[in-house]
């Protein structure tokens, strides 16, 4: 069975878009073969200095994961930090990096554009994520068009490595880039997106739901006359809702007349609240015993460490490097 | 009692410039305060990619020290890459080093200069040695002159740490610029040096040793003139063994003329023969039981490990980071 490995960095609280574009199938990669899902915490240390703010998404990350379906009986699920031989792997790798390597690297230009200030944990990070790739054996990484980059530069480190110690002690994973399945307009029309306001949160809920799903801009169509739906920014989304009976239902209404937005919207509203009724649920059951949550990522680091070290130990060896200590659970 | 750090690296065969130069002195600070001496194993990983190589270098600096001295009763000996918690911190600190701290370092700029490849391991050294500094709450750092710049980075970010987090979690370490205390000349009167080639090595012994010594070039003077005692290399190389009365009896039969450089080289070849005669039998002694060896530097890791610890805790939960499992030895 194939190892996927996939980092989860928080984006805060997570929406529509994030769902339907790329969540849903990434919590679906848990069926596909051994599945190892990290919170990435120490990546979130190259942003964000603020311990409480690093736990409180390392903690909502796993409650939004967990809730949406992510079954810690089918795949390990933990954080970045729970796992030592990570940073290990990360300086080894760095001896193997030449500094014009990271230089290259787009995703750092592209952040320090973007006003974050050049440490060296943005600088050097593609060696960090290399050593969360290689030092589970992964196989598969799928991952945005964005990271491609990154696993390039983590299949050359790995190839340098394996070279100079003359044996594939580091696997060479294969990306897979995850293609965004659904763009889904926020409440503007625009592509839903945190950075334009435009969300509906998957966790919102009562009121703080309704005045989002009623803010959706439409046309001034009159209620009684017939309406395009495929013009219509609420019908995208209830597409993401409805089965294709019920599609072709309301689509129907709207081309008949005497169907309003307002209608259209509450249909919608209807529909959100009862798709994610259940996530909703087990949500705040979990967030009420955070203890539970941490036993579940603390339980998931075991099988990582174990993983972990299995690759660890050869290395240690062909390197000269000494280890004379164990992990305790 | 203060906490004294010092890391080790390995210079290959140790030479009598390095033992009066330095390691006399550095081994002699076990007596002056809660001393950690580590072997700097994940440094070596910059410059040299053979595990066979870095292996070998390990035990051989843990047989040197041992052998001349060095009492793991009264201090903590072990090697870096023991200490897990030491990559750990340097990831977090990575994150609050500017770029251009790191483009300013001279040591970096030295060594690409030297020829070595400009790896992030090389790039980023200052920061694993302020990890390696500060994660054992070293009070003081006795360095050579050249690495006035690393303290000086280390205090930086442990002061950018604590200011961020708002208490002290990292001790700031003087600085304690070790000066090298004798000038050793070598077997062709410049200083004693591996690039020179003009080396006294300590553990050299028999022909070896001999032939060395008896190339200690010298004037032409004829054996029955008088002779300048402080004109001569050898002579230079007997101070650093004789003591005050044996230094005036020789020094005296060198002006007194009957007395050939021969005489002197067989002298100064007895002292050290005597001098070293039970750093010598107790490093072959070592030699023989490699596992002992390997048994000190792990006990030592203990008690580094357990420091470590001690620090990373109250920083693990400052800057919101999981750890869920523990260390066994």
């Amino acid at each position: 069975m194939k190892t996927i490995l996939s980092g989860i960095q928080s984006s805060g609280k997570l929406h529509l878009g994030n769902y339907f574009g790329a969540l849903r199938q990434h919590i679906q990669m848990q069926e596909k073969g051994d599945a190892f899902y990290f919170i990435a915490n120490y990546h979130s240390m190259t942003s964000i200095n603020d311990g409480e703010e690093i736990y409180q998404n390392t903690i909502d990350i796993a409650l939004d994961y967990l809730a949406l379906g992510l079954d810690p009986e089918k795949c390990t699920f933990f954080a970045q930090s729970d796992v030592p031989q990570v940073t290990e792997l990360a300086w080894m790798l760095s001896t193997f990096c030449p500094v014009s390597l990271m230089e290259k690297a787009v995703a750092y230009k592209d952040k320090v554009a973007q006003g974050l200030t050049p440490n060296i944990g943005l600088f050097t990070y593609p060696i960090l994520q290399a050593a969360d790739i290689l030092i589970y054996n992964s196989d598969v990484v799928p991952v945005g068009q964005d990271q491609k980059q990154n696993i390039e530069i983590c299949r050359d480190l790995a190839g340098k490595f394996n070279h100079n110690y003359g044996d594939e002690y580091l696997k060479l994973p294969e990306e897979y880039i995850v293609k965004s399945v659904a763009v889904v307009p926020g409440v503007d029309g625009r592509k839903m997106s945190k950075s334009y306001g435009n969300t509906i949160d998957i966790f919102d809920e009562g009121k703080a739901l309704k005045k989002k799903v009623m803010s959706i801009e439409t046309d001034s169509t009159p209620l009684d006359e017939p309406k395009d739906p495929e013009k219509c920014n609420v019908f995208a989304l209830i597409k993401l809702f409805a089965g294709k009976e019920k599609q072709h239902e309301i689509a129907e209404k709207y081309r008949a007349g005497g169907y309003g937005y307002g209608h259209a919207k509450n249909e919608l509203l209807d529909m959100i609240e009862v798709y994610f009724a259940e996530a909703r649920a087990k949500r705040k059951e979990l967030a009420q015993d955070v203890d539970t949550v941490r036993d579940i990522l603390a339980e998931g680091s075991k099988k990582a460490r174990e993983r972990a070290e299995s690759v660890m130990a050869p290395i240690r060896e062909v390197t000269g490097i000494f280890k004379s200590y164990d992990f305790a659970d």
